[in-house]
């Protein structure tokens, strides 16, 4: 017997068992059942060392992150999260790395009730895809496209931590200010996915979707998905007490154009606002869609800011 | 807008519409229709540059394959392939290699009626993780645990075909036999996943797998899983003409410890042989299944061939 099975076999079956699981990990592919009158919701994500952490961040992180940001989109979709695959791509086989990893993967999947039922383990450059499964009632999801003119634009939480923690361990930000250094930077090691504010945005938003790359970057899907636009007000959004000690036009900033935050950014009717007193976490009204397309953002001062395409979040390439 | 997503819009968004997609690529997650009846399947693998391909293999070739090895494992749980999500990794935005690469991709999916539904671009060393899902009507899946003492052991094809591409392509070969060598390169790079067969042997057979690492391995998880054991006779193990140009015991432990066949292994009751007919490709009885745990492997002399763990399989590590 190879190594990969003996690995999975000791660092990779320690999970619970859901009623929904017919056959879990173990053979050619797993075999789960779809309650009647459910749709199917699947997403794939990938982390890789260098770009997305780095050499010497946590395992146990990695493993928690690599499965919440997929939990996220599933949040975004207003859906409820079943069951997970993992492809591990690793240098070596590191036993005490694979504990670590493994560790946070299964505190993530249990915090949400997930099953991990398949994967993959090969050789080669520090690497993981997740991939997640979750159910919406037929028809019952939240999309991108369709925001409409008058719309009221929500985030959920507080943006910019993720950026914040980023450029302190880039040390292109002094920790002087920031006594609370670990919390932050737990935020961008394990993002919490709003799965339940997801679910119950699902009878009330019109679109929403997860901000991964940047608010600025992210809305623009929603607007270009919608074939709208969209005018922030930059001092309405929200920032942590920790984030707040930074000059506020730069955490403004940091808040509008920085990612990992995954927090969901949706929109709604605003006849529709009393509703949103059934989500349990900080809502934030910062902005309305309009007609004309683009993505304006309104400074304290009233004038207009200049949008950088290349500064407003998250460039891939 | 990052270069992301124009890349995912030029390249990767030329596929046929299923009726069973509900939402395709695009938003956080595809939503996707399993019908009434059905149980899903779902299943993960990982193609890394300099351990699954090579820097000089075709970009084509690549797709395509990244398809195919998970489409197998579709047809080893007798399984009607749907949808699929692929995530990759690569260092530049190489237009002409991606373009390639989708090519491949989408000659895969199209031959087996699945369409792309989402996916995953990122930055890193070239890495490619696709994922698979499909159905099976309830309760009507083939696994590796149900094999039982006197089923017989079934292979479909030719076995060995891609241990000699590989070994030609690293010059472990001569290739001064091999005036086809194109063709059995494709074999190595062009699997194809046997999904109709499996489809009928889900009715018929005791269990099934695909062989990925070898027939030596491959074998061995259903026994494992079976709690059985097996003979095998080395002399029946079927060898394509080409194979067949190799001295003979050379062809034959090709066959029996190479990778990378994508062929079916599967076991049946002897009294269902005759229910092999359906199948329209060639099938080997090469041995049985026994009570006696382990693999025995008899050599045409009538004596028990050693089988070196180290040298019976593709070793992950």
């Amino acid at each position: 017997m190879s190594d990969e099975f003996s690995v999975i076999e000791k660092f990779f079956k320690k999970n619970f068992q859901r009623d929904d699981v017919v056959l879990g990990s173990g053979d050619d592919c797993a075999v789960v059942a779809l309650p009647p009158g459910k749709q199917l919701l699947t997403t794939t994500d990938t982390l890789n060392q260098d770009i997305h952490f780095f050499k010497n961040t946590s395992p146990e992180d990695i493993g928690y992150k690599s499965i919440a940001v997929s939990l996220s989109d599933i949040a975004a979709m207003g859906g409820e999260p079943r069951w997970a695959l993992l492809s591990l791509t690793i240098p070596m086989l590191d036993e005490s790395w694979l504990a670590l990893f493994a560790k946070g993967v299964f505190a993530c999947l249990e915090e949400f009730n997930v099953q991990l039922v398949g994967g993959n383990l090969s050789r080669g450059p520090l690497s993981i895809t997740s991939q997640l499964l979750g159910s919406v009632d037929q028809g019952k999801y939240l999309t991108r496209n369709n925001a409409s003119p008058n719309d009221l634009i929500y985030v959920t939480g507080t943006l910019g931590d993720g950026g914040l923690a980023l450029a302190l361990l880039q040390n292109e930000q002094s920790n002087e200010l920031f006594t609370d250094e670990q919390k932050i930077i737990q935020r961008l090691w394990r993002p919490i996915p709003r799965i339940k504010e997801g679910q119950i945005l699902a009878t009330i938003a019109s679109a929403a979707i997860d901000i991964s790359d940047s608010l600025a970057l992210d809305l623009q899907h929603i607007l270009a998905q919608s074939k709208v636009g969209a005018t922030l007000f930059l001092d309405s959004l929200p920032l942590s007490n920790t984030l707040q000690k930074l000059p506020t036009e730069q955490a403004k900033l940091l808040a509008l154009t920085s990612g990992d935050d995954y927090e969901l950014c949706f929109t709604l009717s605003p006849e529709k606002v009393s509703l949103l007193q059934k989500i349990d976490c900080p809502l934030t009204c910062i902005g309305k869609i309009e007609v004309a397309q683009g993505l304006r953002v309104i400074e304290s001062n009233g004038t207009q800011l200049h949008l950088d395409p290349n500064l407003i979040g998250y460039k891939h390439w």
